[in-house]
C-alpha cells in the first residue's frame, strides 16, 4: 500500500517505514520541510539498504505526502498534530488516517498524566480537524519506539484499535500485523479513544519508574 | 494479616476471599446487612472446606469489618462506594484502604465509557470521603473476576497500583503477590489513579466484543 507518515521523522515513524518497507510497502514522508523530509527518507532508504532490503521511500512537504497516500499515519506531537491537519485539510479525501498522538501533561512530582484537548481526545480533536469523508481510526499509541525500530525482533504487544469505520479499521488491523508478532484488538467506536490514549502517560510513569520500555497486552 | 472486604459479597471479592484465605490471612466480610455478611463468610467458608482449607473468615456490618481490619478493600458498587465510606468514616484510622472502584456508562451503542467522579477518578472521591489518617491505594480495577476465583489457578496478570503512601503500596504489593503469578506494578501517586481506571471500560469493551474475561499485563 502506499503509506504516509506526517511528521514521520522520530518516534515510532522510524520502526514504522522500516517494518513496511520491509514488506514491500511504498512509503512518503511528509514533513513541514520538504529538504527534512527527504533528508530523512534517504536516512531510512540507507538504513535498510544495509540490512539488504530494497525500499520505496520518498520525502516531501506533509501536504503531498498525505495526498499520495492511501493510509495517512499522523506522527506529530500532539500540540502540532490538529493544527497541522487543519492547514493540509485539503489534502485529504477518503483516505484512512490513523492517529496515535497522545495529549500528555509532566506533572511537578514528574509523574505524566493524560490530559485530553476538550473534544475529549486527541482522536476526536484531530476528527474535527480532518474533511468527513477521511476515515480516521485510533492506533499505535502505546507501540515502544525503541522495539518497534529493531526490525528483526518480533513484538508480542496488542495494539489496540478504535474507529467508527470497519473497513478503515480491517486495513489498519491487516497493516498493524504484518509487523511480527502484534496482534490488534478492536476496542469500537472512535469516542472510546481517550481510553486507549490515556494508558500511554501510564506506561511513560511506569518506564520510567522501572528502566523499561513497555507496551501492552492484553492476557 | 486481618483484611477487610466492605460489601464483600460480590465480584472480585469471592477470589480475593478464597485465595487469601489459602495462604493464611483472617478475613471480615462487610456488608450493610449483618445477616448477609454471616451468609456470605458460612458459603466462603464451606467452598474453602470443600478444597480442604482451613479458613478464618467473618461476616460483619461494614463498619465493624472496616475497624477488626488492617487493610480494607472497598469492594462496593461506584455509585455507593464514596457514600459508604463516608458513613462508616469513623472506622477508619491508619488503615489500608484499597479502591478497585471504577466509575463507567454505558453508551447507546452499547459500548462502556470511563465516567470518572467530578474528582477525577474514583480514588481521589473516595480519598475525600476518609480521614486523613487513612492511607487509600488504588488497586485491583482490571483483576477479572471468574479467572480470580478459580483458586487453583495462576494469573499471568500486571495489577498496577498507585497511592501516596509508599509503605501501604508495599503491603499491597506483598500481599497481591501472594497471588500466583500476579505482578504488581506502581504507577506513582493517587493522582493517577484515572489512567488506571479508564482501563477497566476499556477491557469490558473488548471482552464483550472477543467473549474473553481480559486482564492487563505491561510486557
Amino acid at each position: 500500500m502506499k503509506i504516509a507518515l506526517l511528521g514521520g521523522t522520530g518516534d515510532i515513524a522510524e520502526g514504522l517505514v522500516l517494518r513496511w518497507s520491509k514488506v514491500g510497502h511504498e512509503i512518503f514522508i511528509g514533513s513541514r520541510s520538504d529538504e527534512k523530509a527527504k533528508g530523512i527518507a534517504s536516512e531510512y532508504i540507507e538504513k535498510l539498504n544495509d540490512l539488504g532490503i530494497e525500499s520505496k521511500i520518498h520525502g516531501m512537504p506533509n501536504a503531498d505526502a498525505a495526498k499520495a497516500a492511501e493510509v495517512v499515519i499522523i506522527t506529530i506531537p500532539p500540540e502540532y498534530a490538529a493544527a497541522t491537519i487543519s492547514q493540509i485539510k485539503d489534502s485529504f479525501t477518503d483516505q484512512i488516517v490513523v492517529t496515535p498522538v497522545v495529549s500528555m501533561e509532566r506533572q511537578e512530582d514528574k509523574s505524566f498524566v493524560y490530559s485530553p484537548p476538550p473534544h475529549g481526545s486527541s482522536a476526536l480533536e484531530i476528527k474535527e480537524a480532518l474533511p468527513e469523508t477521511a476515515r480516521l481510526v485510533s492506533a499505535y499509541h502505546n507501540l515502544p519506539a525503541k522495539e518497534l525500530s529493531k526490525v528483526e525482533e518480533d513484538l508480542d504487544y496488542d495494539v489496540v484499535i478504535c474507529g467508527d469505520d470497519e473497513e478503515a479499521k480491517e486495513v489498519v488491523k491487516k497493516l498493524t500485523e504484518e509487523i511480527p508478532t502484534i496482534r490488534v484488538l478492536d476496542a469500537g467506536p472512535l469516542k472510546l479513544s481517550a481510553m486507549i490514549e490515556a494508558i500511554t502517560p501510564l506506561i511513560v510513569n511506569l518506564n520510567v519508574k522501572y528502566k523499561q520500555h513497555f507496551s501492552v497486552k492484553f492476557t
